[in-house]
């Protein structure tokens, strides 16, 4: 698998994405594509820039965090973003990989590849670590103004991404609401509960905020809105927590920290809320492979995005996505109800 | 002052509710009429039942979490939470507190005691530990379709509730969205961002998800889904870290564990956490004071309501909230759009 590898996204970029990828090819057998400024990148390559399965592909431009995606993304041709998911149409590459501006990566991904035919709009999923097992939460920030019908499709989404990426079986799907009825919720929430009770989906109804962490439901669906402030809220409350954790510990335990028993907690606290760990948030519904990795990714989270993009890749999650679409299509009666 | 305490709200109503009402009247010097079932009530009454300052004020309904809120409170004419709130209007107590159906809450307050002059839709505001202070997030589910207008109201509420109850000076108030640009958000929060932007309350611009736990901006406003869905998010993931701290911290200190310091930590951890300490949610834009505690409210967190309910009537928020209402009213470019 060839990954193309936005050199020039994320808050430390490129050097620390560089190092990435880096760390990536050494330990895994990934071919990496750097997609960005060549002297910049090879300013961080170490010798002459010669290294196995790393390759640098040339741009001269990329997208900023605080441009207006779409405009960027659209005047812009030479943005290493779009560049990277150009060499993923062109059969270049396998998979596309950034830390950079979501909003571009997602504007870029439907402009270059398109959308898988059924799918009215592509939406990020991230993985949360909850206490019987993984949770997918989705959309994380690609839409954040839906209609009930988008939010019904993330769910055949979520569930293809699910069993042929995470090997779960018959993942059950929860909306995200605000009581367990039905009849709670907001508009959006209650249309799309009955768009949902009347499919043949695992549906087993809404779910509030806190099922995010028990992992008792494998799939939570929200607009991406509500999706993307429940994630910064998730981070912030997990610095928060640890910075409280470690400053009880330092005050209370023994001096040699990092031989106390309070180190290990901490950390395996860090390591468990680490959004590094989960690799990045997958684009469900591009004909294609596009990774969002948080922007301030260390070298570590791009590594571990580079194997979420390999494997998905690997898995050809799009095709089985694209073979759900195909079957929900033939619902008349749901898709009609926009 | 004189509290109303609706005795039969709560899952674990009369017991818990009537055991925080002796605590609270053992320990401070206010007034409790408990509402609900005499006879009930009375089983958990110590002795013949005749306290020091707590009264029972008969009623022979209530409303159960399950019902649709408005339906209940309009058909059950007799129930305790309505009951409570005529006792607020017939100046009988100077406030009603309740840890049963929020939205029983919500309508019996407007149903008898009605909106303050000006305000569209009263909302629950909810106090986080943030760390350089407390944060006030509004709406946390009263109104979970809200307008652009529903929103600015909400900030000037909760800045009329941090300044004269709170004590806080001149707040700062922020937009929960999902990017500090004003070009962030959904269409309700773009919207919102406008009227922020052409008032001259001490608007900050857009906040995030995390900005809940910093303490930087003092208000944070968001519609009641989202709102809701955090502060549920909150506390599932509280319980999921406490959980895991407490696991590493019997498998690696100390067996004697009270008096490690692990243990200390973890009281902390708990204390920090935990919505008991805060007493409740302000129902804010009522012609008085109404304060709704979590369902599974302890003694405790039921005695700490009290006491917010008595500090909000004391410091006359109402009255001051009416006044800001006043002076907003005025600048009729802000309130025509809707």
């Amino acid at each position: 698998m060839k990954i193309a590898l936005d050199a020039m996204g994320g808050d430390y970029a490129p050097e620390v994405v560089v190092q990435g990828a880096i760390e990536a090819c050494k330990e895994h057998p990934l071919n990496v594509i750097l997609v960005g400024d060549m002297k910049t990148i090879k300013d961080h390559l170490p010798g002459n820039g010669d290294l196995p399965r790393i390759e640098v592909h040339h741009c001269k431009e990329w997208v900023r965090m605080d441009e207006s995606p779409m405009k960027a993304v659209r005047r812009k041709k030479n943005a290493s973003i779009r560049v990277a998911f150009e060499l993923a149409r062109d059969g270049e590459v396998d998979a596309v990989v950034s830390a950079g501006n979501s909003g571009a990566v997602l504007a870029a991904a439907i402009l270059t590849l398109g959308r898988i035919v059924g799918v009215e709009r592509p939406a990020f999923a991230s993985i949360f670590p909850g206490r019987k097992g993984n949770v997918i939460l989705i959309d994380v920030g690609a839409n954040v103004d839906c209609r009930p019908l988008h939010l019904f499709q993330f769910g055949i989404m979520a569930r293809a991404f699910a069993v042929s990426c995470l090997g779960m079986q018959a993942p059950g799907i929860g909306l995200l609401s605000i009581g367990e009825e039905g009849s709670k919720g907001n508009e959006l929430v209650r249309q799309a509960h009955n768009l949902y009770k009347s499919s043949d989906l695992n549906f087993v109804g809404n779910v509030e905020g806190r099922d995010i962490f028990t992992g008792d439901v494998e799939i939570i669906v929200c607009d991406g809105f509500v999706g993307n402030v429940a994630l910064k809220l998730t981070e912030g409350m997990a610095d928060a927590v640890t910075e409280m954790v470690e400053k009880e510990l330092n005050a209370s335990l023994p001096r040699d920290k990092e031989a106390s028993p309070g180190a290990g907690l901490l950390r395996r606290l860090r390591k468990y809320w680490d959004y590094q760990e989960y690799g990045g948030a997958p684009l469900l519904g591009i004909k294609g492979v596009g990774i969002v990795c948080h922007g301030g990714s260390s070298p570590k989270a791009i590594t571990n995005a580079l194997l979420m993009a390999d494997h998905y890749a690997k898995n050809n999650v799009s095709q089985r996505l694209s073979d759900e679409m195909q079957q929900f299509k033939s619902q008349e009666n749901i898709f009609s109800m926009k």
